[in-house]
């Protein structure tokens, strides 16, 4: 993987990919940069002017770098996310209307969930996550749920590295866990209460595929007072719906967008 | 611009955002991607080898590719459209939830309007847009908003250019689109009837920043025999509020989800 003198082209491959994952969201002067890519000065400078000319990373007023628009519309070419976001939309939507509460849907990427998409109202109970963001596996609805249905190496793993303990209710314990994602595993929902963050609770339904392989967490984000159970049939009905939209019209959302872009490419405009 | 044997890295850059750029969202062999960038092949294989590696494309079961989950977590990090979508959303659920039809979040991207988000539901009248995609300026209610409020010279190009007409109703004509536009300044609304889509029709409401610079527009598509007037009010009580929102909290958004990430990347999970 090392770049070398020998490998020019390789090295540099490698060298703007570092450089694009020390951005987190926030603005970063050169030198941030430059640090955490931990590249010099000047080869840093020079591939941040050749982004900005792409569009990948834009200025701020004071000369900071942060991701730009050009990233953002690529990364929404990326079929996965973007078939499942799109085929489950109408229906999380229906799910808010029905609770005005936080409806999120999340795939497992490696040792957290991913927010794929997430809807929110005026009258929902805040949370932290964002469309993009990270949750903990063994706290949350969504992450409880997707655990459940991985290969139990990856719990062995984590508990290999440190649970983190969010709150005194967050499952820390191998037997507690476990028993916790055998029941999801029986009943087909994952619940969380306050387990990551105190006053919240959330509650979890699969989406698979048409091999019956989960894909996807659907979940609901309520007060942790709540009644979480009273969600349980709107929760399974939307997941099954998707679930079903998944399997049989997966190439049509695709073929969709490509008619879009199309009708934008003929410049003709 | 052009890379040279003096400056290999530079070139490489280029050569790597330039592929990056063939995707648009469709799966594409080896032999596509060295065509579409005009690459050899080889160079093509390493840099897909590199990017599959970062996680920046993936393959497909037939082994095409594809662009990749960590892209779009990367494009999520885009701080002016997270942002922007972050403060909208919970107003556009709202407005979708008192009127069950299509709403659009959309900023302008050079000649045509960028879809920043998108809620719709089982029952709303089908669109053929997407988040990430792009519309016509001149045809569709957002993009007629944003165009009546950018500096005319843009309108002089897009005519230059020649102005596609997707229907019997778009406005192709100098005199009649200008007369379009100058109603929107005067009402802050602007509609599209038919003008892009048969059948369809959108109504539109400026967002802007604090200097009351419009910086985004707020669209419901709906049935072409829908009377439009009914929801100016219900749009512009949205469009002002997140307006409101983003002149007072553009940068709560954005610490919130610094935290969100602090709280992953602790590693104590």
């Amino acid at each position: 993987m090392s770049g070398n003198a020998r490998e020019p082209g390789r090295s540099t491959v490698h060298r703007l990919l570092t450089l694009l994952d020390v951005f987190d969201g926030t603005d970063l002067s050169l030198a941030d940069v430059a640090e955490r890519s931990q590249l010099p000065l000047t080869t840093a400078h020079r591939m941040l002017a050749a982004l900005e000319t792409w569009g990948g990373v834009e200025r701020t007023p004071t000369g900071r770098y942060r991701i730009g628009l050009h990233l953002w519309k690529l990364g929404n070419r990326a079929t996965s996310a973007t078939t499942l976001r799109e085929t489950a939309l109408p229906l999380m939507q229906d799910l808010y209307e029905s609770t005005h509460e936080n409806v999120q849907l999340a795939i497992r990427d490696g040792h957290h969930a991913l927010i794929i998409e997430r809807l929110t109202g005026l009258r929902a109970v805040p949370t932290l996550t964002e469309v993009g963001g990270h949750l903990p596996l063994h706290a949350t609805g969504v992450g409880k749920l997707l655990l459940a249905h991985v290969h139990p190496e990856l719990l062995a793993e984590l508990h290999a590295r440190g649970l983190r303990r969010y709150t005194a209710y967050t499952l820390t314990m191998p037997g507690r866990l476990a028993a916790s994602l055998a029941t999801t595993r029986t009943t087909g929902i994952a619940t969380a209460r306050e387990e990551m963050t105190l006053g919240s609770a959330s509650i979890a339904a699969p989406i698979t595929d048409a091999t019956g392989t989960v894909q996807a967490a659907l979940s609901i984000v309520v007060h942790a007072t709540t009644d979480l159970t009273r969600y349980t049939p709107a929760l399974h009905t939307a997941a099954k719906e998707i679930s079903r939209r998944l399997a049989a019209t997966g190439g049509r959302v695709r073929s969709r967008s490509r008619l879009d872009r199309l009708s934008v490419a003929s410049g003709h405009i």
